[in-house]
Protein backbone atom coordinates (compact mmCIF):
# COMPACT_ATOMS: atom_id res chain seq x y z
CA UNK A 1 0.00 0.00 0.00
CA UNK A 2 2.95 2.42 -0.45
CA UNK A 3 2.46 5.82 -2.24
CA UNK A 4 4.19 6.15 -5.41
CA UNK A 5 6.61 9.34 -5.25
CA UNK A 6 5.63 11.98 -7.02
CA UNK A 7 7.69 12.39 -10.35
CA UNK A 8 9.02 16.01 -9.90
CA UNK A 9 7.50 18.36 -12.42
CA UNK A 10 10.81 20.39 -12.93
CA UNK A 11 13.59 18.54 -15.35
CA UNK A 12 16.59 20.07 -17.48
CA UNK A 13 16.24 21.32 -20.98
CA UNK A 14 17.37 20.09 -23.82
CA UNK A 15 17.73 21.31 -27.54
CA UNK A 16 14.16 19.98 -28.43
CA UNK A 17 12.58 22.41 -26.06
CA UNK A 18 13.98 25.50 -28.24
CA UNK A 19 10.85 26.16 -30.25
CA UNK A 20 8.92 25.79 -26.55
CA UNK A 21 11.78 28.20 -24.52
CA UNK A 22 11.37 30.59 -28.07
CA UNK A 23 7.62 30.74 -27.32
CA UNK A 24 7.84 31.44 -23.38
CA UNK A 25 10.75 34.09 -24.11
CA UNK A 26 8.23 35.81 -26.52
CA UNK A 27 5.59 35.36 -24.10
CA UNK A 28 6.68 36.72 -21.12
CA UNK A 29 8.14 40.02 -23.34
CA UNK A 30 4.01 40.38 -24.52
CA UNK A 31 3.37 40.10 -20.66
CA UNK A 32 6.09 42.78 -19.81
CA UNK A 33 4.65 44.75 -22.68
CA UNK A 34 7.53 45.16 -24.73
CA UNK A 35 7.15 42.15 -27.57
CA UNK A 36 8.72 44.26 -30.25
CA UNK A 37 12.32 43.73 -28.25
CA UNK A 38 12.60 39.77 -28.79
CA UNK A 39 15.14 39.58 -31.44
CA UNK A 40 15.83 35.70 -30.51
CA UNK A 41 15.72 32.73 -32.79
CA UNK A 42 15.78 29.16 -32.47
CA UNK A 43 18.98 29.16 -33.71
CA UNK A 44 20.62 31.57 -31.96
CA UNK A 45 19.33 29.64 -29.06
CA UNK A 46 20.73 26.47 -29.86
CA UNK A 47 24.06 27.87 -30.07
CA UNK A 48 24.12 30.24 -27.47
CA UNK A 49 22.36 27.75 -24.88
CA UNK A 50 23.00 24.34 -26.16
CA UNK A 51 26.40 24.80 -28.54
CA UNK A 52 29.87 24.30 -27.41
CA UNK A 53 29.88 27.55 -25.18
CA UNK A 54 26.92 27.73 -23.18
CA UNK A 55 25.80 31.29 -21.52
CA UNK A 56 22.95 30.06 -19.94
CA UNK A 57 20.96 27.24 -18.25
CA UNK A 58 17.43 25.98 -19.15
CA UNK A 59 15.06 23.99 -16.11
CA UNK A 60 11.42 23.27 -17.65
CA UNK A 61 8.02 23.01 -15.36
CA UNK A 62 6.40 20.30 -17.40
CA UNK A 63 3.01 18.94 -16.49
CA UNK A 64 2.01 15.05 -15.25
CA UNK A 65 1.46 14.33 -19.26
CA UNK A 66 4.69 16.38 -19.85
CA UNK A 67 3.38 19.23 -21.61
CA UNK A 68 5.84 21.89 -20.71
CA UNK A 69 3.94 24.79 -18.43
CA UNK A 70 7.10 27.62 -18.12
CA UNK A 71 10.81 27.65 -17.69
CA UNK A 72 13.52 29.14 -15.65
CA UNK A 73 16.36 30.54 -17.44
CA UNK A 74 19.18 31.07 -15.58
CA UNK A 75 23.16 31.72 -15.38
CA UNK A 76 25.90 31.78 -13.01
CA UNK A 77 27.08 34.94 -11.87
CA UNK A 78 29.53 35.76 -8.80
CA UNK A 79 30.31 38.03 -5.53
CA UNK A 80 33.21 39.36 -4.87
CA UNK A 81 32.10 40.41 -1.49
CA UNK A 82 31.06 36.40 -0.86
CA UNK A 83 34.55 35.00 -3.02
CA UNK A 84 31.62 33.09 -4.21
CA UNK A 85 29.04 32.07 -7.71
CA UNK A 86 25.64 32.89 -7.48
CA UNK A 87 22.92 32.41 -9.79
CA UNK A 88 21.26 35.16 -11.65
CA UNK A 89 17.41 34.23 -12.59
CA UNK A 90 17.06 36.07 -16.14
CA UNK A 91 13.62 34.65 -16.80
CA UNK A 92 10.66 32.80 -14.85
CA UNK A 93 7.52 31.98 -16.57
CA UNK A 94 4.41 30.01 -16.79
CA UNK A 95 1.54 29.72 -18.55
CA UNK A 96 -1.41 31.85 -17.83
CA UNK A 97 -3.78 28.03 -17.75
CA UNK A 98 -1.21 26.27 -15.66
CA UNK A 99 -0.49 29.14 -12.57
CA UNK A 100 -1.55 28.56 -9.49
CA UNK A 101 -0.02 25.15 -9.50
CA UNK A 102 2.90 25.74 -7.80
CA UNK A 103 5.16 25.49 -10.95
CA UNK A 104 6.84 28.72 -10.67
CA UNK A 105 7.68 28.22 -6.64
CA UNK A 106 8.67 24.57 -8.04
CA UNK A 107 11.11 26.43 -10.71
CA UNK A 108 12.44 29.01 -7.82
CA UNK A 109 13.16 25.57 -4.78
CA UNK A 110 14.76 24.16 -7.47
CA UNK A 111 16.91 26.94 -8.36
CA UNK A 112 17.97 27.52 -5.06
CA UNK A 113 19.06 23.61 -5.47
CA UNK A 114 21.39 24.30 -7.71
CA UNK A 115 22.77 27.32 -6.04
CA UNK A 116 23.59 25.09 -3.12
CA UNK A 117 25.15 22.28 -5.57
CA UNK A 118 27.85 25.09 -6.44
CA UNK A 119 27.95 26.40 -2.90
CA UNK A 120 26.43 29.85 -4.07
CA UNK A 121 25.43 32.59 -1.93
CA UNK A 122 22.83 34.89 -3.82
CA UNK A 123 20.00 34.09 -6.10
CA UNK A 124 19.18 37.33 -7.79
CA UNK A 125 16.95 38.67 -10.39
CA UNK A 126 15.01 41.77 -12.09
CA UNK A 127 11.49 42.17 -12.07
CA UNK A 128 9.56 45.59 -13.51
CA UNK A 129 8.88 47.82 -10.74
CA UNK A 130 4.82 48.15 -11.54
CA UNK A 131 5.18 44.43 -11.55
CA UNK A 132 3.62 44.22 -7.84
CA UNK A 133 1.89 41.05 -7.93
CA UNK A 134 5.49 39.53 -8.40
CA UNK A 135 7.41 41.54 -6.11
CA UNK A 136 4.74 40.66 -3.48
CA UNK A 137 5.35 37.02 -4.17
CA UNK A 138 8.98 36.92 -3.96
CA UNK A 139 8.87 39.08 -0.67
CA UNK A 140 6.98 36.25 0.48
CA UNK A 141 9.14 33.60 -0.23
CA UNK A 142 12.40 35.68 1.45
CA UNK A 143 13.82 38.10 -1.26
CA UNK A 144 14.69 41.20 -0.77
CA UNK A 145 14.72 44.53 -3.15
CA UNK A 146 17.99 45.92 -3.46
CA UNK A 147 16.99 49.27 -3.25
CA UNK A 148 20.50 51.15 -3.27
CA UNK A 149 22.20 49.80 -6.31
CA UNK A 150 21.11 51.43 -9.94
CA UNK A 151 21.68 48.93 -13.05
CA UNK A 152 23.42 50.70 -15.95
CA UNK A 153 23.83 49.60 -19.37
CA UNK A 154 25.61 50.20 -22.76
CA UNK A 155 24.70 48.13 -25.99
CA UNK A 156 23.81 48.74 -29.30
CA UNK A 157 26.23 50.68 -31.25
CA UNK A 158 28.11 52.04 -27.77
CA UNK A 159 29.29 48.94 -27.82
CA UNK A 160 31.34 49.02 -31.18
CA UNK A 161 32.46 52.54 -30.09
CA UNK A 162 33.62 51.80 -26.86
CA UNK A 163 35.55 48.69 -28.37
CA UNK A 164 37.46 50.79 -31.05
CA UNK A 165 39.12 53.07 -28.11
CA UNK A 166 40.61 49.97 -26.20
CA UNK A 167 44.07 49.79 -25.97
CA UNK A 168 44.23 45.88 -26.05
CA UNK A 169 44.07 42.98 -23.90
CA UNK A 170 47.67 41.13 -23.26
CA UNK A 171 47.71 37.83 -22.30
CA UNK A 172 50.01 37.19 -18.92
CA UNK B 1 62.70 57.53 -35.91
CA UNK B 2 59.62 55.83 -35.79
CA UNK B 3 57.89 55.52 -32.44
CA UNK B 4 57.28 51.56 -30.47
CA UNK B 5 53.87 51.82 -30.18
CA UNK B 6 52.65 52.01 -26.54
CA UNK B 7 52.57 48.74 -24.70
CA UNK B 8 48.58 48.44 -23.56
CA UNK B 9 47.92 48.89 -19.60
CA UNK B 10 45.48 45.87 -19.79
CA UNK B 11 46.46 42.38 -19.25
CA UNK B 12 44.10 39.45 -18.38
CA UNK B 13 44.99 37.83 -14.76
CA UNK B 14 46.46 35.36 -13.68
CA UNK B 15 46.32 33.36 -10.16
CA UNK B 16 49.75 34.96 -8.93
CA UNK B 17 47.46 38.53 -9.07
CA UNK B 18 45.19 36.80 -6.05
CA UNK B 19 46.68 38.83 -3.48
CA UNK B 20 46.85 42.46 -5.26
CA UNK B 21 42.92 41.56 -6.29
CA UNK B 22 41.62 40.67 -3.26
CA UNK B 23 43.52 43.71 -1.73
CA UNK B 24 41.63 45.77 -4.83
CA UNK B 25 38.22 44.03 -3.75
CA UNK B 26 38.57 45.11 0.11
CA UNK B 27 39.62 48.58 -0.96
CA UNK B 28 36.83 49.01 -3.30
CA UNK B 29 34.15 47.94 -0.20
CA UNK B 30 35.64 50.20 1.83
CA UNK B 31 34.99 53.21 -0.22
CA UNK B 32 31.29 52.06 -0.96
CA UNK B 33 31.05 52.09 3.08
CA UNK B 34 31.13 48.38 3.78
CA UNK B 35 34.53 46.71 4.63
CA UNK B 36 32.82 44.23 7.18
CA UNK B 37 31.03 42.82 3.87
CA UNK B 38 33.83 40.69 2.48
CA UNK B 39 34.30 37.20 3.61
CA UNK B 40 36.43 36.57 0.21
CA UNK B 41 39.75 34.93 0.69
CA UNK B 42 42.63 33.97 -1.13
CA UNK B 43 41.76 30.60 -1.37
CA UNK B 44 38.28 31.50 -2.64
CA UNK B 45 39.65 33.39 -5.27
CA UNK B 46 41.68 30.64 -6.38
CA UNK B 47 39.43 28.38 -6.69
CA UNK B 48 36.40 30.26 -8.08
CA UNK B 49 38.36 31.90 -10.47
CA UNK B 50 41.11 30.19 -11.21
CA UNK B 51 40.72 26.82 -10.50
CA UNK B 52 38.72 24.33 -12.58
CA UNK B 53 35.43 25.53 -12.90
CA UNK B 54 35.99 29.82 -13.16
CA UNK B 55 32.65 32.01 -12.42
CA UNK B 56 34.43 35.65 -13.36
CA UNK B 57 37.32 36.68 -15.14
CA UNK B 58 39.66 39.23 -14.13
CA UNK B 59 41.69 42.10 -16.17
CA UNK B 60 44.69 43.86 -14.40
CA UNK B 61 45.53 47.52 -15.40
CA UNK B 62 48.94 48.08 -14.93
CA UNK B 63 51.53 50.93 -14.93
CA UNK B 64 54.76 50.51 -17.19
CA UNK B 65 56.61 48.78 -14.86
CA UNK B 66 54.24 46.65 -14.54
CA UNK B 67 52.71 47.78 -10.77
CA UNK B 68 48.98 47.00 -10.67
CA UNK B 69 47.13 49.89 -9.92
CA UNK B 70 43.48 48.71 -10.59
CA UNK B 71 40.73 45.62 -12.13
CA UNK B 72 37.86 44.69 -13.82
CA UNK B 73 36.12 41.64 -12.57
CA UNK B 74 32.91 40.54 -15.25
CA UNK B 75 31.02 37.66 -15.96
CA UNK B 76 28.72 36.79 -18.98
CA UNK B 77 25.26 37.45 -18.35
CA UNK B 78 22.29 36.56 -21.01
CA UNK B 79 19.88 38.27 -22.64
CA UNK B 80 16.67 36.35 -23.84
CA UNK B 81 15.81 39.33 -25.56
CA UNK B 82 18.61 39.63 -27.88
CA UNK B 83 19.50 36.03 -27.62
CA UNK B 84 23.13 36.87 -26.77
CA UNK B 85 25.53 36.74 -24.01
CA UNK B 86 26.33 40.11 -22.24
CA UNK B 87 29.18 41.37 -19.80
CA UNK B 88 28.36 41.90 -16.22
CA UNK B 89 30.81 44.04 -14.68
CA UNK B 90 31.12 42.95 -11.02
CA UNK B 91 33.34 45.14 -9.83
CA UNK B 92 35.62 47.74 -12.04
CA UNK B 93 38.11 49.97 -9.16
CA UNK B 94 41.89 52.05 -9.69
CA UNK B 95 43.06 52.97 -6.86
CA UNK B 96 43.39 56.59 -5.90
CA UNK B 97 46.70 57.45 -6.89
CA UNK B 98 46.18 56.28 -9.94
CA UNK B 99 43.39 57.98 -10.67
CA UNK B 100 42.99 60.27 -13.48
CA UNK B 101 45.34 58.28 -15.86
CA UNK B 102 42.75 56.67 -17.70
CA UNK B 103 43.16 53.58 -16.27
CA UNK B 104 39.89 53.01 -15.81
CA UNK B 105 38.31 53.97 -19.19
CA UNK B 106 40.70 51.62 -20.28
CA UNK B 107 39.51 48.80 -18.64
CA UNK B 108 36.15 49.46 -19.78
CA UNK B 109 37.33 49.79 -23.41
CA UNK B 110 38.88 46.60 -22.98
CA UNK B 111 35.53 45.12 -21.66
CA UNK B 112 33.96 46.11 -24.71
CA UNK B 113 36.59 44.91 -27.06
CA UNK B 114 35.82 41.54 -25.28
CA UNK B 115 32.00 41.62 -25.75
CA UNK B 116 32.61 42.24 -29.20
CA UNK B 117 34.63 39.15 -29.47
CA UNK B 118 31.96 36.84 -28.15
CA UNK B 119 28.85 39.14 -30.15
CA UNK B 120 27.63 39.87 -27.24
CA UNK B 121 24.51 42.43 -26.77
CA UNK B 122 25.43 44.32 -23.55
CA UNK B 123 27.70 45.66 -20.77
CA UNK B 124 25.79 46.00 -17.63
CA UNK B 125 27.19 47.05 -14.38
CA UNK B 126 25.49 48.55 -10.82
CA UNK B 127 26.32 51.28 -9.39
CA UNK B 128 25.25 52.84 -5.61
CA UNK B 129 22.97 55.51 -6.05
CA UNK B 130 24.61 58.11 -4.02
CA UNK B 131 27.59 57.19 -6.05
CA UNK B 132 26.94 60.28 -8.64
CA UNK B 133 30.90 61.18 -9.77
CA UNK B 134 30.87 57.67 -10.55
CA UNK B 135 26.77 57.35 -12.00
CA UNK B 136 28.09 60.76 -14.02
CA UNK B 137 31.45 59.32 -15.51
CA UNK B 138 29.21 56.24 -16.82
CA UNK B 139 26.56 58.69 -18.53
CA UNK B 140 29.77 60.53 -20.58
CA UNK B 141 30.76 57.09 -22.46
CA UNK B 142 27.08 56.53 -22.98
CA UNK B 143 25.91 53.98 -20.38
CA UNK B 144 21.98 54.58 -19.50
CA UNK B 145 20.20 53.73 -16.27
CA UNK B 146 17.73 51.00 -15.94
CA UNK B 147 14.85 52.67 -13.86
CA UNK B 148 12.16 50.18 -14.43
CA UNK B 149 13.77 47.39 -13.25
CA UNK B 150 14.25 46.13 -9.48
CA UNK B 151 17.03 44.07 -8.48
CA UNK B 152 15.96 41.34 -6.49
CA UNK B 153 17.76 38.94 -4.48
CA UNK B 154 17.36 35.66 -1.73
CA UNK B 155 20.82 35.02 0.13
CA UNK B 156 21.82 33.47 3.84
CA UNK B 157 19.97 31.10 5.72
CA UNK B 158 16.77 32.02 3.08
CA UNK B 159 18.89 29.84 -0.09
CA UNK B 160 19.21 26.31 2.25
CA UNK B 161 15.14 27.04 3.12
CA UNK B 162 14.30 27.05 -0.25
CA UNK B 163 16.47 24.48 -1.26
CA UNK B 164 14.88 21.75 0.81
CA UNK B 165 11.45 22.44 -0.98
CA UNK B 166 12.98 21.53 -4.15
CA UNK B 167 11.06 18.76 -5.82
CA UNK B 168 14.23 18.12 -7.95
CA UNK B 169 15.43 18.55 -11.09
CA UNK B 170 15.09 15.23 -13.68
CA UNK B 171 17.64 15.15 -16.43
CA UNK B 172 16.22 14.94 -19.55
Amino acid sequence: MSETPKKSPVRRATVKDVPAILGFIRELAEYEHEPDKVLCTEEMLEKTIFGSQPYAKVLIAQTEEGIPAGFALFFYNYSTWNGKPGIYLEDLYVQPKYRGKSFGSSLLYALAEELVAVDGGRLEWSVLKWNTPSIEFYKRIGAAPLEEWQMMRVDGATIGNLATKSPGILDS
